[in-house]
Parts: C-alpha cells; sequence; structure tokens
C-alpha cells in the first residue's frame, strides 16, 4: 500500500511542497496525514514506509530541482529501531547528498538513550509522538509556527 | 566585557537552565538578553563573545550533571564566518562530546551558501536575526513554544 502511493507520487510531478514521512504503520500514517492537511495545507505528505523507499524516493527527487522535501518526519522504529538509526545516519551522511535536510524523528519513546543517540545522530529535533489528534494538530502548528515562519530551510523552497 | 561576564557565571552554579549565546556583538548581546529574559523567564542566559570562551564554558560544565546548556545560539560571524563555521563543527563532533547540543545559529546573513552550508555542518536550525525588537519577541515566542514544548531535548534538563 504504501509503496503503491510512493509509486503513484513519483510517477506525477509534485506541484506542492513535498515533506516525507518515513512510517511503518499505516494507521499512525492515517493521522499524520490528517494532521499534515490541517496545519500544512500547502503541503504534499509523502508516505514511505521503509528506508529503501525513502532513500528511493530522495534519489529520484534530488535530481528535480525544488522537488526535495522541505523537512523529513522520521519514525523511529521502523519497525525496529536499528532501522531507524541506520536511515538517519545515512541521511546525514554528507556522501549521501541529503545532509541539509532537515529531519525531525517522530517516535513513541521517550527514553533519554533513544532520544540522546538521535541528537547524537545530528537529528534536527526529536518529538515523542502526541496521544491523540488534539495534540498532534498543537504539535504541528508549533513546528509550522517555528519552521515555517522562524527558520531559514536550505534550498530553493523558502 | 563578555570574559568578566563568563568569569563571573563559571565562579557561580547557575541554577536556572543555561542557554549559551557566543555573540561577538556587544548591543546584539543587549538585545538578545532582554528577548531571552522576556520570552524565557525561567533560562540564564550565558555570554561568550567567541569560540574559545564557549568551549571552556562547555568543557567546564560538561562535567557539572543538568549545567550543560539546554541550547546554543551562534551568531556565525564572529567576527568573520570561517570564525562560526570552525566552533560549529567542533560541536558537532563527536569526539568533543557536545555533538546532542541543538545549535540554533542567529545570523544577519541570508545568503543561501550560508544557509546550506551550516545545514551541512549539521546545525539545528538557521534563523536569519530580527530587524527589530518586536520581531525578536515573536522569533522567540515560537522558538519556545517548538522547542520547550514539542521537542524533547537530550539530557536532564527535560
Amino acid at each position: 500500500m504504501p509503496n503503491n502511493l510512493f509509486n503513484a507520487y513519483s510517477k506525477q510531478r509534485v506541484t506542492r511542497t513535498p515533506v516525507l514521512v518515513v512510517e511503518d504503520n499505516a494507521d499512525q500514517w492515517t493521522i499524520i496525514q490528517g494532521a499534515i492537511k490541517e496545519c500544512f495545507p500547502e503541503v504534499e505528505a509523502i508516505w514511505v514506509s521503509d528506508a529503501d523507499q525513502a532513500l528511493a524516493y530522495l534519489e529520484e527527487t534530488k535530481t528535480q530541482a525544488g522537488q526535495l522535501p522541505k523537512l523529513i518526519f522520521l519514525d523511529l522504529y521502523l519497525p525496529q529501531r536499528e532501522d531507524g538509526w541506520k536511515l538517519l545516519k545515512q541521511l546525514k551522511d554528507p556522501a549521501m547528498g541529503f545532509s541539509l535536510l532537515p529531519v525531525v524523528v517522530l517516535s513513541h519513546s521517550s527514553q533519554p538513550e533513544d532520544v540522546e543517540e538521535a541528537y547524537d545522530f545530528w537529528l534536527t529535533s526529536y518529538i515523542v509522538k502526541p496521544l491523540d489528534y488534539d495534540q498532534w494538530i498543537s504539535a504541528l502548528t508549533a513546528l509550522r509556527n517555528y519552521w515555517w515562519n522562524v527558520v531559514t530551510l536550505p534550498g530553493p523552497q523558502k
């Protein structure tokens, strides 16, 4: 299912600002997609469900000016946390060409070792997943006010 | 003057949450300090004016639990941008022991090469310095709502 979605997106040029969501759980994706639609009406949320799909999407889009995602939301447990770590390391490796993309980790885990290890891997920020939809909305609203209105992001989108 | 301030802070245990401000311009520091006081009443803003002082402060505090700054605000031009880059690289080098501290760059420059290079060096976010005090207040309010209320930061402060 996520695979189909990714293929559908990759065949059409995305005209709205893309944001990549790497999430292995379809129910979680439904919630995140709804919250993104509500808080970021100008954004096209692209769903991929594992590291291989994420890298394939980025490789494909990095040759299209302005099509690289403005932000990446990364679920740490994909489904093992090692999968998330591995992808985060790849994204932040300058040789891969994506290291300037901001990566926001969304994770159910609030364990200090997960939080600290993620910052050690140079993620942008670590968010423990909200428990209900209203909390998702207030978290994404605060995220938008900061990242869209205060911060200057790399790339042509800003 | 910043040196004296740093020495004064280093001799007393900071009981409020420390935030480190690396800024070579005293007038800018006055504005930033005022805006931090207004938006972060529980925070102790620590001022250092160059890379050596910043590293000395961090080295001294990393042995005191809970005393490492929750966030670092880094002026890129100290006064040359090479000085800011060098410090940013040192802060993000895992061997130095500070790589998990979030670094927010505050810079007058909105040049794409400065913005992109900063993200390439794994900074947390890049903010072009606001032009007046009211803009500083709204930028720091949005920053607080995101970093304090939504994000989980590493370390014992959270």
